[in-house]
């Protein structure tokens, strides 16, 4: 038998879904399970859309332009000005998700032992993404203490090495829920600019920001247009996870010719989520006034739970729709475990992402869980309780 | 401004696009062209699978299963069981598009300087992604005289190093429409078994076989599980190519289970094609029995015409809906361009793709250029037709 790649074998299993098998033995054995694990909204996907959609006169469904269709990259110009993000239809390349949208942008500016540093707790999938493009994540501790805050500066100043090619953000942040200010984003804009680096940013969850806050974008930093390649998505802002419609957006024109021939090797981006995310881009402002009224809900109902249980510490998150939790307990691999192969409130349980997934040393991650706030307040609430109770009988608590 | 990476300099432009901001300016000066160049078929949709898709019930377009709905792997264990193909879902990861089948393949199975032996012409978009995996793409020469048959296979075993650790077949064969025979398949795979080596198989112009021929698939092959991998697609066999929905298949445990890490990190391929591409497995027969039929018109007509211009000649295509033909010139890619710069009849021209892009050395396609049979009868004639009027009055022209 045919040896598979050496990358083949050091590829992570996805910390998110290592537990499902659990899962769904649990669900075999009739236990309901309450998802806090995975950032798959219960949010209904803009209806006008979809009946664009419905409508469309899609007689041969062809190939689009690879870098998307045109129209819709106009639409996505016009999308961005709301956000004070000023571009023309050759700044975007629409990927087959954010996913695909870091693939080219890991492959097309970074080279073999290249280093990216990364605030951490961070968004476990950017891994793969540095195997396959032969590059190395490094990361700057941030800390639950201060809210998972930007990590000073000096931090990432002092991480540089001669091999350091890029600092990657995800704004707001996945899995924390934090928000950097604007502040913080020119600190790091400062950096790159200095050291002559890329910035990538990951704002796939640009909509989602509470306490009246404003999001302020790494493409509205003046003067870092080279450095500066946005990740984005609208996965979660149109609830269409599924869609796999992404952007790659920069102003560097050396980045985007070689995107170009990447993504026009891949020939085009999907035809049928263009259709819907174009005119997604028409959805009624109070859609998402009223998610994010919701999400607002959920976050406070969420965080006041849990900071009630004995030992437990989160906190209060900013954006998107998640947090990381303080846990008393041992492991929290064995624990999240646990609760799906060993324990149910009244034939219920939750499942929580461990957060050693997280980390780039489990360690840091060992006493921590992601928990997201996809699910509505009733049903949040009553999986927070089953972990209230969980608590109680783990054994491997530590309080 | 920081430095693209090495993968991004050497990446080839796409070269069935190069000669498009050409294209685009004799548009501009109102010259009608016949694209003969690019495999994106004239071909209707079926419109069972698309309304499929219009009355589905998408109210949440949430992820998909990594490895695709379970429900159309199932779907397509039934499809491939029309081919005498025996699978169950576990040897199916959907993909978005062929491309992405491509990509996943080739990072699982290949490590840095391994080989891939591919019969030439081939596919130029290969070379992205070797490029991108950075393995290395090696030629057998096939030829024009005898239809781009296989190679003999001493060729291949001669070319044969201790980093070759992988045989690429395309079946039927674009740029070339040749359809490989079960015992030139049995060649290649004794081969592989021999040395080995995985064998990748492209087979997504399967439903197109012409002369009452019969498509002998990679899979077939008995006791050479763990060395095949098939890539495949809906784009053509649906008139689908904007869909994006792909498959990686193997039987080979390790190399599905590295793909499906792959897979996770990418979190899942489009979810409204899977709704379209399941339901048109079940697209009458008679869909296809007129495509064909209509190809194979096509097919006889296109040949017919160019054989009869002075110092042309082309193959009969037996698969697909391309052949490469010759012509009395002295540069594809000058004559292509010419077509579209300096020449029209009556207003009107046609633009080819040269063939020096399906060589890995471009001498060999100086004189060759893939036409594409997916337009009808009348437009491909109309095409020929400025080709042999071209071709009378081309500087370049060797007859």
């Amino acid at each position: 038998m045919p040896k598979i790649s050496e990358k083949g074998t050091i590829l992570p299993a996805s910390a998110i879904r290592k537990l499902v098998p659990f899962a769904d033995a649990a669900k075999e054995r009739g236990i309901k399970i309450y998802h806090l694990n995975i950032g798959q909204p219960d949010i209904l996907t803009p209806k006008g859309a979809l009946d664009t959609l419905r409508k469309a006169n899609m007689d041969i469904v062809a190939y689009t332009n690879s870098a998307g269709n045109l129209s819709y990259r106009k639409k996505l110009c016009e999308y961005y000005e709301r956000y004070n993000i000023h571009l023309t239809p050759e700044d975007i390349i629409v990927t087959c998700g954010g996913s695909e949208a870091l693939q080219i942008a890991f492959n097309v500016c970074l080279n073999k032992g290249d280093e990216i540093l990364i605030p951490e707790p961070y968004y476990t999938n950017y891994n793969s993404f540095a195997i396959l493009s032969d590059s190395i994540i490094k990361t700057i501790p941030s800390s639950i203490e201060d809210g998972f805050a930007l990590p000073p500066i000096e931090d990432f100043e002092k991480a540089i090495t001669p091999k350091t090619k890029a600092i990657m953000v995800c704004n707001p942040n996945n899995p924390t829920g934090y928000l950097y200010s604007k502040e913080e984003i020119m600190k790091l804009a400062s950096l790159a600019k200095k050291h002559d680096l890329y910035l990538f940013a990951d704002e796939v969850y640009r909509e989602f920001i509470y306490d009246g806050k404003k999001h302020f974008s790494v493409m509205e930093v003046e003067g870092l247009e080279d450095n500066v390649i946005l990740l984005d998505s609208v996965s979660k802002r149109y609830s269409a996870c599924g869609a796999r419609e992404g952007m790659l957006i920069s102003k560097n024109k050396e980045v985007m010719k070689s995107a170009m021939k990447m993504a026009q090797a891949r020939l085009c981006p999907p035809y049928f989520g263009q259709i819907f995310s174009e005119s997604a881009i028409d959805t009624p402002d109070e859609y998402f006034v009223e998610v994010n009224h919701e999400y607002d809900r959920r976050r406070k109902a969420l965080v006041e739970a849990i900071n009630k249980i004995p030992g437990c510490k989160c906190p209060m998150p900013t954006g998107a729709f998640y947090t990381v939790i303080q846990m008393p307990i041992d492991d929290s691999d064995k624990f999240c475990k646990w609760l799906l192969t060993d324990f149910n409130l009244n034939g219920e349980t939750v499942m929580l992402a461990p957060a050693t997934g997280f980390y780039s040393d489990p360690e840091k991650g060992r006493k921590q869980a992601r928990i997201t706030y996809c699910l509505k307040i009733e049903d949040l609430l009553a999986g927070i309780n089953c972990l209230k109770e969980a608590l109680k009988v783990y054994p491997g608590r530590t309080l």
